[in-house]
């Protein structure tokens, strides 16, 4: 049997996407910003795709610029309402949390050392969430811009973005979030958020990789990262990916019908996949936290063994998962975000993330919970390992 | 009859191209850090596609980063180079033409208005071409980064790049060429272009649009623009378009593979339609190189007609043409290229670029010769119009 549970990594691309994307790679191949016939065409598809992001994020048109994916709208974000920001207030201040993904954490730190920024960053609880009263005191006029991620991506909670954007907006500072992982699992209405910046990521929603896009508040400091022509109002210069931006928006808009109803399917398989592990596996917790966390993630801390050999008994298994994000596995370092969470870090090394999505199927869960347990002890030494 | 003269803004995607894209759309969806089945699948796509065209750069793998595009490897190049020579070196001056892309010019003076860099343009003849003997003097100590396009996307023209390249080098400056309207069409070997960083884009070589490459030489000082996680060697962050990079990737191989034979076919046919528009059409000249010039790539100016009237004449005949660039039609300011070459603003309005490519036939230049010396008469008003 084959289980893909690592969808908070990536997703396959959905075959009405693929549909919907085909003849813009094809047929409607002109570029957007030609005036001849086959690219308005192509202006059209880029049309009406923003049209569509915009609505399921209560935003205006123009207020919707494509990326190249979650991180580049991440770096556009924190890049440029910070520079522009402080050019125009003199605010040299990023504020963000110890739990960020590295596009945000990264940048924010690169801007700090290559950029004369300050640096400070909200700490979190032990389910790994910012505090809204940590986060008030430190919302002075030196921050310039502040960013908190809608949820987690190895943890998978939510953090209080509504209510730290309502203090933002009423002392007047730029809030960005990073919703690559919430989206399509999450409501994105950017009002109720409280926010001037949003980021989402195609591929995490069964869109393409390598597109994107960055809600930007109108009248928000900002100035551009990558300079050129004047695509997205001067704002994001390169020639627009326009079949992987409709394909985005093909994928938002079904994820969006459908969300409700898919998001309380994956909830209960994940409870179960969640109460199964707790109950047969010793020495195992979940991180992050146990209400406030996106529906289709779970999360674990196994004492005792270091990820990698779970995961590549899973592998072996035919079930798919990660140790926490694939962005920073590569690394193998202990999770700066369970180190963050207050685990030690030499226990941070056995973060086991199983995130859920369309393709699972109550059968799967049921496999994953045969195999799991022996995986576990095989790598512990208790059984003798033969997978 | 349609007839696509645009190919310098944009290409459709080969059959083969979206042939060899789509697996990793559906079935090889993985994220290619992940560590299981699907993901070291992803991982050894993108490892063949970062091989193929390393191969047809003469370059090493780890030179190759991958992009979204040719705008973001010139950005990437221009920034990274500039801001880390800087911190290094000192040097604070960017040396670049008057005649490059936007996505350079702009970023330059970008670097130079936020970045505080000085900026120097080097001129350009009347060919549009800057002269080796204008460039020396140039370039000091205080060069952080020269760039020079390697051809001109609206008016066709090929640079002196591997001999301003060997001054860079002699002198140890990096140097950047901005190979995006070259690539597919002429040789992109990295060491007799003498380059240190070279920036292509696939849409422009019937790949999709989204994706590009930026060959950077090891050892060249660099830093990111991008930040986040350690994809591309910590060089450019992001999860990697895998389906885009193994789609350009085919795309360059079969543009190699067939770029002497197809270029000659298309130089045969531009030199057919430039004869024939210099005689059929009165008050009409090339602009650009008459022999330094991309084998595809025709440009004219037409005397007392605005080229939006010609650009919806031919639409209107089924023929799609530009005026110079996609990228900045939307601005319709005067070009830049052509006041650079000494064209006053006012007649700098009539340019039309045809740039042919893989579905131009003789019969179509025959058309396009029997139709556009009435257009042009019929704007003048020396003929009613009647489309």
């Amino acid at each position: 049997m084959n289980v893909y549970l690592d969808h908070a990594a990536t997703t396959p691309v959905r075959p009405e996407v693929v549909e919907a994307m085909l003849p813009y790679l094809t047929d409607f191949y002109g570029n957007s910003s030609s005036i001849h016939g086959i690219g308005r065409k192509a202006h059209a598809g880029l049309d009406g795709a923003r049209r569509t992001i915009a609505d399921i994020l209560g935003a205006k048109t123009n207020e919707i610029i494509f990326t190249s994916g979650g991180s580049e709208s991440d770096n556009t974000a924190l890049r440029g309402i910070a520079l522009a920001r402080r050019r125009q207030t003199g605010a040299n201040r990023i504020v963000t949390t110890v739990v960020e993904h590295k596009a945000v954490l990264e940048t924010a730190l690169d801007l700090r050392d290559h950029f004369g920024f300050d640096v400070t960053l909200i700490p979190v609880d032990g389910d790994g969430m910012a505090r809204v009263d940590d986060v008030a005191p430190l919302l002075g006029e030196d921050v310039a811009v502040v960013s908190v991620m809608l949820a987690n991506n190895e943890v998978g909670t939510i953090q209080p973005v509504g209510e730290i954007g309502a203090i933002c907006r009423a002392r007047g500072i730029p809030f960005h979030t990073d919703a690559v992982q919430a989206a399509g699992k999450l409501p994105l209405d950017v009002h109720s958020l409280r926010v001037d910046a949003l980021s989402g990521g195609a591929h995490k929603f069964y869109g393409p990789k390598g597109v994107g896009f960055l809600y930007l508040r109108q009248g928000t400091p900002f100035q551009p990262t990558l300079t050129g022509g004047s695509h997205e109002g001067s704002r994001r210069a390169g020639t627009e990916n326009v079949a992987g931006i409709v394909a985005m928006a093909k994928a938002l808009e079904l994820a969006e019908i459908e969300r409700e109803v898919e998001m309380r399917r994956l909830q209960l398989l994940r409870d179960w996949l969640i109460g199964g592990i707790l109950e047969k596996v010793d020495g195992v917790h979940l991180t992050g936290s146990p209400f406030h966390r996106l529906p289709n993630h779970a999360s674990f801390l196994i004492n005792g063994v270091e990820a990698e050999g779970v995961l590549i008994g899973l592998d072996l298994a035919g079930i798919a998962a990660s140790s926490g994000s694939a962005c920073t596995s590569a690394a193998q370092k202990p999770s700066h975000v369970l180190e963050a969470m207050g685990i030690p870090a030499q226990d941070a090394v056995g973060g086991l993330r199983l995130s859920l999505g369309r393709s699972n199927t109550p059968e799967q869960i049921e496999y994953v919970l045969a195999k799991l347990p022996r995986i576990v002890e095989q790598i512990r030494g208790s059984v003798p390992i033969a997978f």
